[in-house]
């Protein structure tokens, strides 16, 4: 067996947001939920198993990482090596392409490719939906990682179903996540507390399940039919109801700041234009912009009046995992 | 009979919030809601009719009003002519000690002053109970303006059965609104046409209401018994709660801006120091701090190291209606 393996996962962000955890501990979620795959975010990792270490190494974006992080990564090493019956110690080197935790959905790709060099480098041939329920015991979005272009996470109610399926893999639409960077540091709220206390204590959570499902039908006939304004409708609708149940939690908290206001403003007032774009924000105070590439432009333009100097990056349908060795 | 008279109304802020109408055209709300009247805000109004007018004739801030506020102004004082069977035209005078439309109810003060001045110079001995009836008409918030400290509007179904009463009209407990003024400017959206499409939209929108009945319980409990804490959380909680409706609407939108957040962590981040202070915020983007006298030098220094040039005001509980004749 080679010992040794690099796989690359790109970020996904979701139209119908992951948001809840039916079961902690195996990430089974609340709702199915659906993404697209982007081009622009990606992780590049290679694992290698190598008796001779003392233990699992893990280098990010070439620093020796300890702590949580790396906790974390041995954990989830574990179940790999569990699944190959193998007790070998490995060093992870990964370069993330993504501003870690500022809602860009790091750990997406971070956990894909992981599952994807971590199981190939340990000798077990996955298929993609195994690589799929694997990923997501690391990061739940990390689920549809696996998967390019449109990608639909069934939640299920076990390990062996909850796992996610392309759903449109090869795009032709013109579609594309403008992402604005306005605050990449630490987010101060992670995502998995976020959303446990919000499942716990918001009286709006059964329904954010119930119209979440609504949307995802929705959501998918209008992919099928390409009808762009319908998918970025349904999409920031969604995403903004995944914010108030975040307010509606007790006590009420909020991944927003003032910028994210003011990009909400600007994407209100281009649709009022007759520019067709919709916002989405996950949990963190960036903010993407779905939009088709006709408007790149004013789009641009119209947050650069504001945010002269903030960052901006277009980002298109991406593939899905793939291997670099 | 006297054919001027002259009113103060202080307005109040609710705690549990007012929001969505069951009746556009009567003001009939979809929940009950309890509010503290505020000594520091109020609208001082004399109504005359005189038949030697051409018309009604709105001086506003010694400022000859005409248009939109005017129209309305009149259609409120038919109510009264109709009560009282007269059609003179009236000269309304008014101070406004509220800046306008900014989330401070200033519709809640000047309404009730209306109705008092009107109804009493158009010989009409009404009742604290059908003073409350009348305001109502004019803007919901005015409902509970009529009475001093704190205040319940009962829902009601019927122009009838819809009014305020006192819940505890001499507050004898520590408590306080300290609010941040952070912008005057006139709304975007009106209350009125935002809780109706929050109403319409919402899916969360059923779950409020009977959210808020329960939040009404265990504020009155709280108040009986001088439980400031409880009355703080509460009432944090149900205004969270009204703008994650809004957030949930189709479309979405806020009257959150970058400073509500700020002020929103400045209040959570003193909560972790001990300081017991909750917000609350009404149809617009100025934070009222629910708060005690003991801390107000407290919060105080600490909205203004965040916010050195801000507006501060601190109003205690305040009366009921009152005649300056």
């Amino acid at each position: 067996m080679t010992n040794k393996s690099t796989a690359r996962a790109h970020t996904n962000i979701a139209l119908i947001k992951y948001w809840g955890k039916a079961n902690q501990e195996l990430i089974i979620p609340t709702n199915d939920s659906l993404s697209l795959t982007l081009d622009q975010f990606y992780t590049d990792t290679t694992v290698e198993f190598d008796a001779n270490l003392n233990g699992d190494q893990l280098v990010l974006n070439n620093q020796l990482i300890t702590g949580k992080m790396a906790t974390k990564t041995s954990a989830f090493l574990d179940l790999i090596r569990n699944m190959a019956s193998i007790d070998t110690p490995a060093k992870i080197t990964s370069i993330n392409h993504v501003p870690t935790a500022a809602g860009l959905a790091s750990s997406a790709s971070a956990f894909a490719a992981l599952a994807a060099a971590g199981s190939d480098a340990a000798g077990l041939a996955l298929s993609r939906t195994e690589l799929s329920r694997l990923a997501r015991r690391g990061s739940g979005s990390a689920t549809r990682s696996i998967f390019g272009g449109f990608a639909e996470w069934i939640a299920g109610d076990s390990d062996a179903n909850s796992y996610a399926q392309p759903f449109q893999e090869n795009v032709t639409m013109d579609i594309q996540m403008l992402t604005v960077v306005v605050d990449a540091t630490e987010k101060k709220i992670g995502s998995r507390a976020g959303m446990q206390h919000a499942l716990s204590t918001s009286p709006f959570f059964k329904t954010w399940v119930t119209e979440s499902a609504k949307d995802l039908v929705t959501i998918k006939e209008a992919i099928k039919r390409a009808d762009f304004a319908t998918i970025g409708e349904i999409a920031e609708n969604n995403a903004l109801q995944m914010h108030a149940i975040n307010l509606s939690a007790k006590p009420g908290f909020t991944y927003f700041n003032g910028a994210t206001i003011q990009l909400l403003n600007i994407v209100q007032e281009l649709r009022q234009q007759g520019i067709p774009a919709y916002a989405t924000m996950d949990a963190g105070p960036n903010v993407k912009i779905i939009s088709q590439s006709t408007d790149t432009e004013t789009i641009s333009n119209a947050i650069k009046s504001v945010f002269p100097t903030v960052t901006l990056e277009v980002a298109k349908p991406g593939p899905g995992i793939s291997f670099l060795n």
